[in-house]
């Protein structure tokens, strides 16, 4: 079992149009809507490679109730158990207007509803109460909703590893920073957050750096120059076989699933990155946003090559 | 009592964005959500001055949900009857981008829900109880959803002249030409479904030309230039008294409101076209898109000028 915590849950909604025109009026072809948030996205790949997984956050309104609805009638149903705390706020939606023309999405995010003290308690125990049913890893995953405190993921993590379970943290800005005070067990930034933290640009060079402050290790996604790892026992980069056009919504997510998957399956380091490579390539490659295409999973896996980090 | 008819309601959603930029993501200041749909805007603004009204069409799913908890929450509950017929698609949402620099709207309307014909039937009936309950007036507002068959319109008015109730017809295209042929009290075009209805571009002429295809009056909005009404006992024109800057999203559905809750009083032609005209400007003026400001409307209604229609 994999847990995920997504405190700032959505309901992703893409609206499909011949073309955006600013101060026109569209009709919408076609509007899909499905779970959001970056550790939903992790479940829903962690469910689709076989891997039983919890996701928990906040969900309320009735963007929150179509949310869960749609992880209750997702085909992968038996291996997502649904451990979200109920709100009294609206879980948030966010809007991508997809252009015929074949143009990057037009991206609206709806503001996260407030969350009360109470609400936060109640995240606080359930999820004690998951750990303690045993877990193999937790993804905290997202920005974090008004009303949750800034050292929210700070204390999520302090009980992970009192309780003994592996715990990965993607998140950006003073959220990471107090998180990463609380010594994750994994840090999985993307190249401007590991810039933005530690004021390297160069991913190795601040990849050491965000070890000094208390990731015990790190795996940073580079976009299209795929990952670098650096842990206590080595450190590897690996990059897709081929060149990707697609939509990288997703994209870490992906990579995340597939971090916490190969781990879960005891896999070594450069297998687990292998993996994390071929599902974020996947998933750009995917004809639809945040989903992954398996067929391309599978061809990619095996072509990915992992070499050392140079330092 | 005033019956609305709205088959094709939203829930109209509005984003304020400080700047809107094709292709970028956007952080949502601030989102809206209000119950829409041409008949719901009619129906809000007669209970605001004061008409008991009652509102059908179909509603279904989170959306739908969302409309009736907010008709019953709205402090003019007292005046307004929910008689929507659950249906199991999902009621529709519309966004509409609102830039921080006072540019216009960037609308994206999503379709509507396909109607099945037992719902269809289930609306009818309930139409029918309505009608021999006694009411003063019935609007048909609106575009059709799919599934909804194409002489529905006319099948409405049909039923709601044998109860001797009069119907308000405001529809456009196919919907439109077939609601006209049984013969509506009054149909209420703007100026380019009444050109594209007749041929003629010239309101009076165009207005005419109505009558003859089947509408007893016909009351058309013309934008800036204020509303025409010609009728069987004479022809007025009527402008607002100032020079209009504003979002004319639902002044024409304010007209609506203004026409029937006049008729429903017993004013005189004249007088309701200057309560139409004056409640249409104070639309455009509010700072919300499709409400009206009422001390704008105090003021405007005593100074709209009535003339007679030149034919």
């Amino acid at each position: 079992m994999i847990i995920t915590v997504t405190l700032n849950v959505a309901l992703d909604v893409t609206y499909h149009v011949p073309a955006l025109v600013p101060q026109a009026s569209h009709r919408v072809v076609e509007a899909v809507e499905r779970p959001g948030g970056k550790g939903l996205n992790v479940a829903r790949v962690l469910a689709a490679l076989g891997h039983p997984v919890a996701v928990t956050g906040f969900a309320g309104g009735p963007a929150g109730e179509e949310v869960r609805r749609q992880l209750a009638a997702a085909t992968y149903a038996g291996r997502l158990t649904d451990a979200l705390v109920p709100i009294a706020g609206k879980t948030r939606r966010t809007v991508g207007v997809v252009d015929g023309r074949g143009r990057g999405a037009t991206q609206f995010n709806e503001p996260g509803p407030t969350v009360g003290a109470g609400e936060w308690q109640a995240l606080l125990t359930a999820y004690r109460d998951m750990l303690a049913a045993g877990a193999d890893a937790v993804a905290l995953c997202g920005s974090l909703p008004p009303g949750v405190p800034i050292g929210a993921y700070a204390e999520l993590i302090r009980e992970a590893r009192a309780a003994g379970v592996y715990v990965l943290l993607d998140a950006e800005g003073p959220a990471l920073r107090r998180g990463l005070a609380a010594r994750p067990d994994l840090l999985k930034p993307n190249a401007g957050e590991l810039a933005g933290l530690t004021g390297f640009a160069e991913p190795e060079r601040a990849a050491r750096d965000a070890r000094r402050r208390g990731a015990r290790a790190v795996a940073a996604s580079l976009g299209a120059d795929g990952m670098l790892v650096l842990a206590g026992d080595g450190g590897w980069r690996a990059a897709p076989p081929v060149r990707l056009t697609g939509n990288p919504t997703g994209a870490g997510d992906s990579a995340v699933a597939g971090l916490l998957s190969g781990l879960a399956e005891g896999l070594p380091w450069p297998a687990r990155l292998a993996r994390a490579v071929a599902l974020s390539a996947a998933t750009v490659l995917a004809p639809a946003a945040g989903e992954y295409d398996p067929a391309a999973y599978a061809d990619l896996l095996p072509r990915v090559e992992v070499v050392p980090a140079t330092s």
